[in-house]
């Protein structure tokens, strides 16, 4: 191997074939040289050179190999399917799409846990045509996180302005409630705090947990979740000597963290983070995958199967995610030396 | 009366006296002349000249009657209590200083309704010291709708970079699902669009509504609460003629709304419009009530009894509220005229 640790490339993996990855990834290498990081793609040549000529960027792919230095002024592809000679069309997953897009992301595990890559930031995709492939996760994470081995793994989405870690993420409104328990509040504390250290590079972390109800229940008068689940799990993690407070009411609390009191909140479901992050990080935010002993980022949108092959894609938030990988995968590195 | 109806002042009722409301009155007549509009207080001269001195801010107060011009560089008050000769201990309300700080509410009713008064600006009061004060109503809005005979009443929190309103309020967030009718959300988007059109004088008002579940349910994935009932209830309030469309994914709605996209954005509870209206007005959002007959805003935060008698209340909410009072109240006179 030519590659030390240090020079390791990100592995971008390319997402649904049908999907907006191609173009971002594309666009992506377009960026000015100082925006990017040295990035592979575990992906379709083929399909990356159609959608460079339909996008009208000229672009040189070069067919990379495990252990190989990257080619300069080249996006540097690692091969894993050849769909381009069916045409794929944009904004329809076929069954063969569909398998090569969980096959990169299979692939993209592999060669990090083999130390060939630094981290991995995916390209969106689609969890009907995941299933349809024949896998049954009902995404990226849950396939890392059994492909790994890792019982305990979160979402946080990160940004320059805030970052949130969620209790809860795809259920309904009314499932959230019963879906909230103390040990896994504490996890998800613990996650976080490792996260912060580690991944961002943050000796003293502090986290600021939300509670579940408007004004953090006002004394039980609007729900009981803060007393006898939130606030409890948060006691038992600041015993543990973490640096973390709450319930605190949910309208206040990211104003808090966006001031400088925390640098992450602990977030009950998926609108009570997203909301805000959103707001402030609608484009450049990125989803961070904790508990998983390899380094993965993503893109914060999904396919976007209505406007793939159209050109309009905005590629802000892969430059953001592939930035962050790089930079967790360097933070994790300097405190293992 | 020498007052016509296009110079009547605003009435800002003081709020406990026993919570910031007497220390942020006092700071609001400090404010530049041209920060401020033409306001008298309903509540205590007493407490507001101790308040003034424990401030060390020189203020000279005036007993003003309905009716009267107001009194130049004076404080002018309608004095509807005499609390200072028994100490109202900061943070500490009384049975006296309840029943005096319902009073003021009662008393600037009466004025609006009589034509004394333009609108009311509310400072916070508690809503147990109301209820000791024999005043069996959870808040402010309650008491107004009662005493005005409004049956539809609803909360809308308006800034310079967002408006919401919202289908419920305080709830527990188990509750939520549970309270949501299609019925009840349409009244709202036409309360809502009522108020966009003659509060804030926005002939085509555009309102987006909000899903209740993460990515709006994903097609019954995450609850149904979209298709059974935020869906129709948008659909019959836009058959009725009004622009307004949804139900939005939550996490993405207000950032169109902030990009400008809509006027207001109606919300299914407390957080997932307080969370983002928060998180972009913390010091000077104003709280406007929908429904009634006469014009009401509040400061948007409570009695603060933990800071009170400090001098370190910030009177930015009070002055958003009392100028936001004078343009509703100017506009819905230029509809009228």
């Amino acid at each position: 191997m030519s590659t030390s640790s240090a020079t390791l490339p990100i592995g971008i993996t390319m997402g649904c074939p049908a999907g907006i990855g191609p173009e971002i990834i594309i666009k992506y290498f377009q960026e000015p040289p100082a925006a990017q990081v040295s990035a592979v793609v575990i992906g379709d040549i083929g399909v990356l050179e159609k959608t460079a000529e339909l996008l009208g960027i000229p672009s040189s792919m070069h067919a990379w190999v495990p252990g190989e230095n990257l080619h300069k002024d080249h996006v540097n592809v690692m091969n894993c399917s050849a769909l381009s000679d069916n045409l794929t069309r944009p904004g329809h997953p076929t069954l063969a799409s569909s398998k090569a897009m969980a096959a990169y992301v299979d692939r993209a595990i592999s060669l990090c846990l083999d130390g060939h890559l630094a981290g991995i930031a995916t390209c969106p995709i689609s969890k009907t045509a995941l299933n349809n492939a024949g896998y049954d996760f009902p995404g990226h994470t849950e396939l890392l996180a059994e492909r790994t081995g890792s019982s305990q793994v979160a979402m946080m989405m990160a940004g320059n302005k805030l970052r949130v870690t969620l209790a809860t993420i795809h259920c309904s409104l009314a499932e959230i409630p019963s879906l909230l328990s103390k040990q896994k509040l504490v996890e998800l504390i613990v996650l976080t705090e490792s996260s912060l250290r580690d991944d961002f590079n943050l000796p003293h972390p502090r986290i600021g947990v939300a509670g579940l109800n408007p004004h953090g229940g006002e004394d039980c008068l609007f729900g009981s979740e803060e007393q006898n689940i939130i606030g409890p799990a948060v006691q038992i993690a600041a015993d543990s000597g973490i640096d973390v407070s709450g319930p605190y009411p949910p309208d206040s609390v990211f104003h808090k963290a966006v001031s400088g009191s925390f640098d992450a909140v602990v977030c009950m479901y998926h609108d009570q983070g997203l909301i805000p992050f959103k707001l402030l990080h609608f484009t450049d935010g990125v989803n961070v995958t904790l508990g998983l002993p390899i380094v993965r980022t993503s893109v914060d949108h999904g396919t976007a199967y209505d406007i793939a092959g159209k050109g309009v894609a905005d590629c802000s938030s892969l430059t953001a995610a592939v930035a962050m990988a790089s930079l967790i995968s360097g933070n994790r590195r300097n405190r293992k030396e």
